[in-house]
């Protein structure tokens, strides 16, 4: 792959190829139809290289990640019958098997809907959410809708209560606000609910007041409430390829705010300072873990190079590309890109390999476990698709 | 490292060198006095290559292993005051600061002794028992072995009580009767009290019964709660420098049942077929994770050498060929002993690093964090230099 540099416009089109057809001729043909489990419903995403299942158990996350990728699907790029029914396969089985009495959402559930895992944190909700909202504007179905909106007041609920388990050093997260942005963008698509932009107003703040540090340089993942620096492996610690995608969501509301340029140069800051920490130049893509002192990580697998950075670095790249003009995002892109796709696809099933080694070599062969499956790969794919399409009719237009 | 091989007479009196002096002359000199928090009590372990210290909070794993340590060379290697001092200090910490309202321990606190982190397991207490009954002993303090065998007695009250995060699918872990049995024995030493021994032999039947696999060849780290075997994730997963840990400590078991049979029979088994799994034929050093089906696993850190299953793979083949005299075990000591020495050792600044890549290269070169510190590497030196100058004064005799 050495036709995707943006700085060529005759290479737009081949790069939108790459995207579009590696969408809808190898990943989305990876998972679909063999994650649906026609027998007890929702989705099967725990599969080997060549698709072959793994474990039962469901993860809760990818049952609303998958969904809310169909019913997006449906909504940007056709109204495919078999998207939609797909879409609601997994809605279906979230709404009977995967609410706890309590309200909340369980993490990871037996292949009949039996709860095997909870955990504290509200993400199974976030999924859910998004789903619902993406479902509910596809269908044309209200309650669906409706709930996406009531579950989201929720989670805001969970969000504002005290935490127990933190009276000695009470800290806080990245991806709370990440999440919660992304979320509020999403419902705000399917119901123009103007809380949705409150909540991104308010989550943009915080990341850039209490987590955007220039002493470092960096964008922290875990600081004290007022955005306190902790002096610990905890507080020291940063994921590139995670600020990498809380800079893109916020470029995105920029984008989406009429290329707003404080927006604007927050986002392309956050991915400034996190290429510059992410990007290994030894062995080039990008360091899961690095520590704000470089001082060493406590997670022995920090220099692992996983599939999910590179996707959100090559939207990032492109994102801040557009929204600038700098031929230096172009060069990222170009690099992240070509990084990737020389690393993580697999020539033979199809999908990417989720898990390399620091030099580039496969770890784990499997496509899919409770944390991958159909989301990161496919967002990108979709997600830089349809920019790219959309610069190439306002090009086509001046 | 060539003069290792436990088949040549000659060769032990250098081998006992490399444990010894590594143990005195090594390893303790990178812990003492620099661990040793002079201001609050307990040791800081989470230091870097140099010594540095990367965070100040405090492992309570590492308080009681560290006192156990301590102790247990006081009263086997020579009754060093500094050494009792020392355990003391660590003692002290535990019991000042390490244990809740409710009598349950904490995981982490800070330096100054405030709780940050309390996990549903009891490791916390295990240790502390062992720390308490060693330090007992060493220090002719009964108060001390009391508190050892309370506190082991409550653990297993907590081991008995049902668990309630499993009714969809109850499960259990090897962990749990591997440490009561090491704890047994520790507790056993100090205190002589005949529920060691009986504890220890439910442990070692129902790690025969419900773990060891024979359609595997291998002993499971999951199963169901009458041993069954579950075809998940968690329920194939093996982890060989585990179980050959449980296996030397059945060894250990034999030889102060005066070479039990069933017990070399039971513990070999162990040892044989999970260094067959665990070696790693391409780059040498022992796997992290396998699968007992041989699919891929979920962890995408698998393939990593860990500095303790070296430990644990070194003690484990030389007390098979104390015990057994089989020449196989000799190879494979050497074959693991010269892996890890050409390896793991840090040549500048003493110690060992803790995580290497399959390949044998270092990912991150801190010498403790919440994990790791002084314990499974001077344990090791210890043992073998225990173990091998007692072979050498028998073959003395004979």
């Amino acid at each position: 792959m050495t036709t995707n540099t943006l700085l060529n416009p005759n290479h737009v089109v081949p790069l939108i190829r790459v995207y579009r057809d590696g969408l809808l001729h190898d990943t989305l043909p990876f998972w679909l139809p063999r994650a649906i489990d026609q027998e007890h419903g929702g989705y099967l995403t725990a599969l080997g290289e060549d698709g072959t299942v793994l474990q039962t158990d469901k993860s809760v996350w990818f049952q609303g990640r998958f969904a809310w990728l169909l019913a997006t699907l449906y909504n940007t790029v056709e109204r495919r019958p078999e998207w939609l029914a797909a879409s609601k396969h997994g809605i279906d089985f979230i709404n009977r098997h995967c609410f706890d009495q309590d309200g909340r959402m369980f993490f990871l559930v037996t292949r009949e809907g039996q709860p095997l895992r909870k955990r504290r944190y509200s993400f199974s909700e976030m999924f859910a959410i998004v789903a619902l909202a993406a479902y509910g504007q596809a269908a044309g179905d209200k309650s669906a809708k409706q709930q996406a909106l009531d579950l989201f007041r929720r989670v805001l609920k969970y969000q504002a209560e005290p935490k127990t388990n933190s009276t000695t050093r009470p800290m806080k997260g990245l991806v709370m606000p990440m999440i919660l942005t992304v979320t509020a963008q999403e419902v705000r698509k399917a119901t123009q609910e103007p809380l949705c932009t409150e909540v991104i107003d308010r989550c943009v703040v915080e990341i850039e007041r209490d987590f955007l540090k220039s002493e470092f340089k960096c964008l922290l993942e875990t600081v004290g409430p007022n955005g306190e620096f902790m002096d610990t492996f905890d507080g020291r610690t940063m994921i590139p390829g995670h600020a990498i995608e809380a800079g893109w969501f916020i470029l995105e509301e920029a984008r989406l705010r009429n290329n707003d340029p404080h927006l604007i140069r927050l986002g392309t800051t956050i991915i400034d300072w996190m290429m510059d920490w992410g990007w290994d130049r030894e062995h080039g893509g990008i360091l899961y873990y690095r520590d704000a002192k470089c001082l060493p990580c406590t997670e022995y697998w920090h220099d692992m190079k996983f599939w999910w950075p590179h996707n959100e670095a090559i939207i990032g790249t492109l994102l801040a590309y557009q929204l600038t003009g700098e031929p230096k995002y172009a060069c990222w892109h170009q690099m992240v890109h070509d990084w990737a796709y020389a690393h993580f696809p697999d020539p033979l099933h199809g999908e990417w390999f989720g898990y390399l080694h620091r030099d580039g070599t496969v770890s784990t062969r499997l496509k899919g476990n409770v944390w991958k499956g159909p989301f990161h790969l496919p967002r990108m794919q979709w997600y830089c698709w349809q920019r790219l399409e959309e610069q190439m009719k306002a090009s086509a237009k001046t």
